[in-house]
């Protein structure tokens, strides 16, 4: 799984019937290990995720992708490769805390 | 799931047979953050992918890849790996539209 | 799916069982919007496929990879993650043939 | 299957019932074949992972992805995309001994 | 599938308890148009696979990865996404021999 910062959200009114009632957010793969300050943004593309946990704009996430992201309660038998699993609370790297919510 | 841009389509004669009578479109991955105007073509090679939801060409489309382009009801059980299971309507980031489709 | 050109084939006489008697051919995955000419060669390291439609040395044709490499009559419940599903007549992108097979 | 060195670990308080109790661990994909002060940092971004073998920081590990994360005892059915399923004892490579865990 | 080289072995002693008694192999992925002078080492990271037909150190081999390598008859239901499922004798490429097993 990816560490991700919730960046924004997508519309789609035309969209597998599956997926109606579903909110698809725009996150940002990003480098925890790094600090925010230091470049969390620009790992590579946003993505667009489904939440499954009730993620909301700018808080730091874990993604789940391929057939994994299938298997959430919200996500099951849907056309969906990545999926918003978990809303992150502290990371601690060589026994540092690299992040904490709170401090946010 | 990644943004695209529809960008043509793909005629084959001679081809699996469970995708008989399914359309096959080119499909160019795009960086919906930076804006059309500063580079939406060429991230990475175009795909070709499986459309389910009747996209046309220069359209904004979500491409859902791997096993989970089988969960559209038009892909169930096909050799497909990359489906356009969404029309992208509008984007947001960080609380700016960075995409609406009826200003195209 | 992506584009692939059939460049040669490969001989396994100890291989899974379930494989005896598939046809694994090498392929070249290129870019086919820059045109034949321009460079079709040498996007990434060639790959090994399954053939599904009984393609040609030097034809164009499309890969689906992944467990969907699996869903085509010859290779369903295979050790098989890339399989060539279609044979390519011709791509349109942006309107204008990129490729037409007759005029190979 | 990949190596990973553990270096952390992340907390989560809201996340998929599913996973509710389970470990997830800070990992960094590694090149053992260099040996370990010439570089094992870096290979890429940390990933976050399920422990089904009870390793701790500091170990090297191998990682499995993707869909045969779910295949361990304890991830399956999980939203679950990597999952460290075996702790490293020793790595031979063109027959010398690049790493062996008790030299740590 | 890909091209590797086997280039060695890894001992785990403390692993998922469906994986005891498998062997668990190096393997480097390889370039094998360029020829093995000009360079079949080095394309990206080695890789640990389960070998699934008695693959020896030195022979070229076919790889199997993600959710299909789970489909040979040795790894079946383990968490396993990188196989051996074939051992090279001969590559062709463009009419020319690339690679012959008994040349080596």
């Amino acid at each position: 799984m990816i560490f991700a910062l919730v960046i924004g959200n997508v519309v789609c009114t035309r969209k597998e019937e599956r997926l109606v009632g579903r909110k698809l957010l725009l996150v940002q793969p990003v480098d925890v290990s790094v600090g925010k300050a230091a470049g969390w943004e620009g790992k590579g593309l946003p993505l667009v995720a489904v939440d499954a946990v009730g993620a909301g704009e700018g808080e730091l996430v874990l993604l789940v992708q391929g057939s994994s992201a299938r298997q959430t309660q919200v996500t099951e038998g849907h056309p969906v490769d990545c999926a918003i699993f978990a809303i992150v609370d502290s990371v601690e790297r060589d026994g540092k805390l690299v992040f904490r919510k709170s401090e946010e």
